[in-house]
């Protein structure tokens, strides 16, 4: 008799464990099943801010993988139905599923190995009207379709809840649209994954494409009138918006692990081991939003969503329910995005997140042009670097700039990934041609500055 | 009494020699003089192709350092200064001034230290009619003058003799200009530093811009009529030229090293250590085109001229005639270039300079899009990974692919610096958002699949 692989969530992390275990377990000998409340698989959460913003026009188009190319697979995909509880001991889920008729039947199914890929739900503000028509969240397929459905009548004016890639991503999206937008934000920054002063850059760079950006302004409420938002009410003043968009982060959905008795780290996400394995349960595994990972340069435990990091840990699970080992590697919070002309790209630790792990850190800060400075469109990128005093090790970097410019985090990326001191970096032979860059890359000028205290 | 830096060679390796030393020694300390048998220092060699295509107006734009702003550091520039002879028992240079009038007067200057920086010559082909009107080279200022003068005649034709970095930027510039291309190359492909199947794609790009590559055609003859070339004669066909240029790669400048006794490598260029010092007098350095360098990977010699290695020779010898002990750390030959919309990268060892070097390689051979599939111009692109067979350590990569794709070569180039295997880049933490690249990134699928085998 063959196992039987169950799968509580059907997107980044669900879907690449099902594929990974699938390409290493025959049908014959792994019946795979995936539960999932909604009614997509596999969508790009990270494009919806762009078909809201119209380079995207089609939801099809944000499927990486159909239910269909799955269904090939033999991969069985339960959409509409909900897990509502974990049975350790039995090996059971419990599920609930809308047949369409409003009613719902509950039942029961029995696994050999779990995955719990249940993701991460948008953060909501302790305050009143946020279910008022009008106000959205950035993250399924239906919360874009509303949005864009929201569109049509024509809005005018914006407000944004947050500064985080959300925010910024979809402030240019509204922008696009036409619309007038605010960014209401309770730090004194947007991108508080970034130091204060890379923060600055984005934040004027923001207010120059004609966003009005309120910093240190918690919200404190929505004003409704008839049903809708007409209002996004701060310490700081009443903010008109004919839509509001939350981007305030998410919080890990890890009630129905909790409530089965798995451990629940600091972070609020699920513990697991590198191999994705929960720390009680050998056949129970979780990856992507709903967990905590490990810091690779801190060792320390944190809850970053992101896709990539969601992929890479559904691939690991589903290698070892596969029967090969494999092992998460960490994560350093690598990430790009931008608004507008502005491109932001980190990886690595912060000042912020360096010092709160007990490293001594000296931080370097340069100037540069994305291309040789005499050829057109060079714009210009701020590189800053974190590295560790006593070692010169590279901790962390951060990048600011115009089109061209983010996408070298990814460089940066990997030499901290590889443990290089800067001077080690800085030796590194990096191309060169006048359209790509000038003759040395702002990277290895980081490097060098970094190096040559 | 101070010391005396005597630097035969302006440009990149000679400029950054001379900057570098004066950063550590004050002028009361150490005396600089170069001596420069042309008019200009420090411009970028590499910019002249888009200073011919009209993306630079102005050859002052090309101007890395101008000489007063060297004057100010004490560095003195001798123009149209030819050496003509190293003494090395003496420490002197003979060199030879054109003081204007046409007549030319002779003169030798000691040295404490002796950097020389000559550079490299534009390959000729053993041809006649090289030295007709309307064939031209592109290397110096005057170079790109006199094709810009060309172009104010209204050619129609141009031949382009050479498929490399020069052959194809030079091919972009004139096609911009409006001229008809063809491009003649003796080699079976154009970009002899890829891999055959890297080198189809880009003959392919090239054809589809309308520029007519002739590959395997080694070029017997210029046709000349009153004294103007007017077309370039192969074994195939004579094509039609109202200018025709070389870009047929280049050769170290070693010959008045050699002819002072220093010893001069397999590859023609200048032997020194990795301190840039030449082999038998410790306070003559070389570097630059003129030298042959370390390859990073197989140890062995290579003369690659790129102003990136330039540069930091450059450096590493101002740094240790400067008091600082500083070693080159090798090359692995990275480079990017474009033709139209192809961009083209490379770094470490192609398969041909593998397998030469003895290694056992894979090679793997990815396709992919620039950003998210679903992301507006969302250009294609290829990554070809090069692994040692027995331990899967990256040895080499090579990109082929739309706007955005070539930089993308730098994290490649570092991560094989720092000799990661393929398992292990593919583990590292890259960034990812739609506007970007797909969830992974071509470099991280090109690795995960090598290491997937």
């Amino acid at each position: 008799m063959s196992d039987r692989l169950v799968i509580i969530g059907g997107n980044a992390a669900g879907m690449s464990c099902a594929a990974q275990a699938r390409r290493l377990r025959e049908p014959a000998d792994l019946e795979i099943v995936v539960v999932e409340a909604g009614q997509w698989t596999s969508y790009s959460s990270c494009g919806i801010p762009y078909w809201v913003g119209g380079e995207v026009e089609d939801a099809e188009a944000l499927i990486a993988r159909t239910p269909a190319a799955f269904a090939d697979q033999d991969i069985q995909i339960r959409f509409g139905t909900q897990a509502q509880a974990i049975d350790l001991e039995a090996a059971t889920v419990t599920v609930r599923t809308d047949d369409g008729s409003g009613d719902a039947t509950g039942t029961t199914i029995g696994y050999d190995h779990l995955m719990i890929a249940t993701g991460a739900t948008p953060l909501r503000p302790p305050v009143e009207g946020l279910d008022a028509d009008g106000v959205f969240g950035v993250q399924t397929i239906p919360d874009g379709e509303a949005i864009r459905s929201a569109l049509e009548k024509d809005p005018k004016r914006a407000v944004v809840l947050g500064g985080g890639y959300i925010g910024l991503e979809m402030a240019e999206a509204l922008v696009n649209r036409g619309l007038s937008v605010t960014v209401v934000l309770a730090d004194p920054l947007p991108m508080s994954s970034l130091d204060e002063d890379m923060g600055e850059r984005v934040c004027a760079a923001m207010t120059a494409m004609g966003i009005d950006v309120r910093t240190g302004e918690p919200v404190r409420g929505i004003d409704v009138e008839g049903g809708a938002a007409r209002a996004v009410v701060t310490d700081g003043g009443s903010y008109a918006a004919d839509l509001v968009v939350l981007g305030l982060g998410v919080r890990p959905n890890s009630d129905l692990a909790g409530d089965a008795g798995l451990r629940i780290g600091t972070t609020k996400g699920i513990e697991v081991d590198d191999t994705m394995r929960t720390l009680s349960h050998e056949s129970v595994y979780a990856a992507g939003d709903c967990i905590q990972t490990r810091h690779r340069i801190t060792g320390r435990p944190v809850a970053i969503a992101l896709g990539t990091h969601a992929n890479r840990q559904g691939r690991v699970a589903g290698t070892n329910i596969g029967g090969r080992p494999a092992r998460f590697e960490g994560v350093l919070g690598t990430a790009v995005t931008k608004v507008g002309d502005c491109e932001v790209g980190r990886t690595g630790l912060s000042t912020k997140e360096a010092q709160e792990a007990g490293f001594s850190i000296e931080t370097t800060v340069i100037e540069s042009t994305v291309k040789a400075g005499y050829y057109p469109n060079a714009g210009k990128l701020a590189v800053k670097l974190l590295t560790e005093r006593q070692t010169q090790r590279m901790l962390g970097g951060q990048i600011v700039g115009g089109p061209g410019s983010a996408k070298r985090i990814d460089v940066l990326a990997t030499a901290i990934w590889a443990q290089l001191t800067a001077a080690e970096f800085a030796a590194v032979d990096i191309s060169y041609a006048p359209p790509f860059s000038p003759t040395f890359d702002a990277v290895v000028l980081a490097a060098r500055k970094a190096a040559g205290r």
